[in-house]
């Protein structure tokens, strides 16, 4: 083995979106040599069995009711039963499509992809096993950006096993639709999942002991979500302490309550600091503990999203080619749920700080795009500071939510004090944000005026 | 006649984009008696014989290519023939819907809707007739918003019959698809008659004269709008002078060259003065050269759309109320062209000042969620200022881009430098405006390198 071949300017852990963004991103910026290590798949979580596999099963789903609602264009189709495993083989073929895009990207800018499950064995040199648990190959980097991610997070009682237990990564894999399952945590994966085999055919309970879906969004979002899959059939249980009672009349039990980060790297050894939680600590330049070591994604805990790991990853290759010159400013994340239809969420960073807000609130049955393509269900409410105007906060639930909350986001990071109607085309499902904005003064043409006497609820 | 039942503190003459918003927000600022004049139908050009019906008969399209290709999920649908004029019937029932819900609307704020033909006695009254043409009524009102819109441009030696030289009115009438037609005019409304009848088994020939479609759009959007009408079986003419030899040959000619003002209205008497196109001059404060008189949306000539007409409407209700109040100031105006896949654009108003203009672009194929989609058609270009590094520019082909170019918009309309991927959802079309955006600087991260020799056309 010769060492010298393994010496490098930046070396990503894990080639999800953050390890594979500050791989390119410090090649681009002149990093002479760059490696990522990868245990599993490139892509990591998001690409293999996260955001993009669960999205394919979505749209499918979708595609079935629009196919199925196509009589209200005057159509007629005959739709032959679903064989579920058709669309698991399509959805197997599409990402491993995407995931050899993102190996030629690699290749492009000349990133050594290194197979292995790297540990540290000092600040600057990493020891990488096989999956045998043999040390294969030592590495020496002058930076490392950890984005090793996270995994399933386990509930007491309830062993994964593959089989009956499971977890999200185990049930993109099955090889039928169950005819039962119980999945227990409310949160995004357990409404994603919950919506999709629901969808198909499987009888889904669905679990979340903190009093709602989404403890962290906005009640009226998550009441409306509830709404919605109790509409689609799904048994949705909040606040039971003796749900768990009947547990073996399920053909699978889904665990999706949480996501634990992936530190087996001898973070304690080399002073790489954590929290409570396991979590790498990191500063506003994404650094850890030790100043040449990088942590950026899920295991730096901030927020398990895969936009922001690319932001982080981006943020820390560019600190390794000249230390602290990109930072974390103010970050304005939109959050999006595939719920059926989608719900999304944006607002400023300190929205709980504003004092004086109003809010204003407009039905998709009431805009004309929705109308014409049979996409009625769900609403825009916006929150306005009153005293000058500024939209502060978004939520969406409703068809093309996950792109329209991209316009939201960016009238919320601006200095747009007053959103303008000519600035939104005609006819669109984004004509809503700007309705629901101007509701807030009652100034919405596109709504009845609402009676006198009537108290309006402000949500 | 009791002529004080008919004393109006505004009346807006047509009841299209720019005449209801106009109605209904001068209630909304506190005028106690408002009105609309109305010769057809309520809702206008937009609701009836424009954008709307246009866009229901492009999304049962869009729907038939979806159920065509959804054997890319796995499914398996038998799609029976399509039957033209129940799409069409669908497309009135929908349409009529919306129209009800207008004038609720219109209802609930206690604006009176008077049908008839409105013409100026003097600045004040107006004389409207039936559709006979005698007069039936005299109205006085303090201040008159005149939104008539505009009609279909004649071409010489073509005149419309409503049998085989029709208009864009008349062909949403249409109780079959022609076996071929004729489109004169490679404009928006021509490109989308040819892609919908095209779509549904017409033979198309469209033809432009001013040697490319869209002659106003950059030359890429439009060569990319040609080559997707000649993939779906448009015959596109460009820049000849002999196409018009065989008119024998097409079952219908649709004109579409352009709209012309519905100014009949006795402007001049009154002295309401037009260009020379017929259009009525405003100022920034939509005010004609009458001073309580106002002109918004189409006949004011500015912007012939509706979401221009909206704002419009609302600026001249706000000025009636308090005079110069309210004005247009610099207007950032998306543009959408219903296409197969959409096509749109939007830039900063002083885009041709710039002089160190860089551009980027990102193909949606190498879009995750494009390709978990199957809508991989397009890209999006963006043109930023080389020194300060702000967005300046999107042109958009590709599925959802009638939605995408909001957000673009309002990237453009603020004062956002620097595009940041954490704004954006994951997995999202939108996305796609950060990558183009990072490509003008070669930082996008989801595109390989682009090979050292390779001349890197700018467009």
């Amino acid at each position: 083995m010769n060492l010298n071949k393994n010496k490098y300017d930046v070396v990503a852990i894990g080639s999800g979106p953050g390890g594979f963004t500050a791989a390119v991103r410090a090649v681009q910026l002149g990093a002479k040599k760059v490696a990522i290590v990868e245990k599993s798949l490139i892509g990591g979580t998001c690409l293999n069995c996260g955001c993009l596999p669960t999205k394919f099963l979505w749209q499918a789903l979708k595609l079935r009711q629009k196919i199925q609602k196509s009589y209200k264009y005057g159509f007629k189709v005959d739709f032959k039963p679903v064989v579920f495993s058709d669309i698991f083989l399509k959805k197997d073929k599409n990402i491993a499509n995407l995931r050899k895009g993102m190996k030629m990207i690699l290749s492009s800018y000349n990133v050594d992809v290194i197979e292995g499950v790297a540990s540290f064995k000092d600040k600057n040199n990493l020891m990488v096993s096989d999956d045998k648990g043999d040390n294969v190959l030592e590495i020496f980097a002058n930076s490392i950006i950890v984005a090793t991610g996270t995994s399933s997070s386990v509930v007491k009682g309830f062993a994964f096993d593959g089989n009956k237990i499971i977890n999200s990564t185990d049930i993109l894999n099955l090889k039928k639709i169950p005819k039962n399952m119980l999945v227990i945590g409310g949160g995004a994966i357990g409404i994603e999942m919950a919506t999709i085999f629901s969808g198909f055919g499987c009888r889904i309970t669905l679990v979340e002991n903190k009093g709602c879906l989404l403890p962290n969004e906005d009640r009226e979002i998550s009441e409306e979500i509830k709404k919605n899959l109790i509409k689609q059939g799904v048994n949705v249980l909040v606040s039971c302490s003796d749900m768990l009672n009947n547990i073996d009349e399920y053909e699978k039990i889904l665990i999706v309550t949480g996501r634990m980060p992936n530190n087996d790297l001898n973070f304690r050894k080399i002073g790489i600091k954590t929290n409570t939680k396991g979590f790498v600590k990191t500063n506003e330049f994404c650094q850890t503990s030790v100043s040449n070591i990088y942590a950026v994604g899920d295991i730096a805990g901030k927020s398990l999203l895969a936009y922001t790991a690319q932001s982080e990853g981006a943020i820390a290759a560019e600190n390794t080619v000249k230390m602290n010159s990109a930072s974390i400013n103010d970050f304005v994340i939109p959050q999006v749920v595939f719920s059926m239809p989608q719900s999304s969420s944006v607002k400023v960073s300190n929205f709980l700080e504003y004092r004086d807000v109003i809010y204003g609130k407009f039905p998709f049955t009431a805009s004309g795009r929705a109308f014409i393509e049979n996409e009625r269900e769900g609403f825009v409410k916006c929150a306005v500071d009153r005293s000058n105007k500024k939209p502060l906060a978004f939520w969406i639930v409703g068809a093309h939510s996950d792109e329209l909350i991209n316009t939201a986001s960016q009238i919320i990071k601006s200095d747009i004090y007053h959103m303008s109607r000519e600035s939104v085309f005609h006819p669109s499902f984004s004509e809503s944000l700007f309705n629901a904005y101007e509701d807030a003064f009652d100034k919405c043409v596109e709504l009845a005026k609402k009676k006198k006497n009537s108290i309006r609820t402000r949500f």
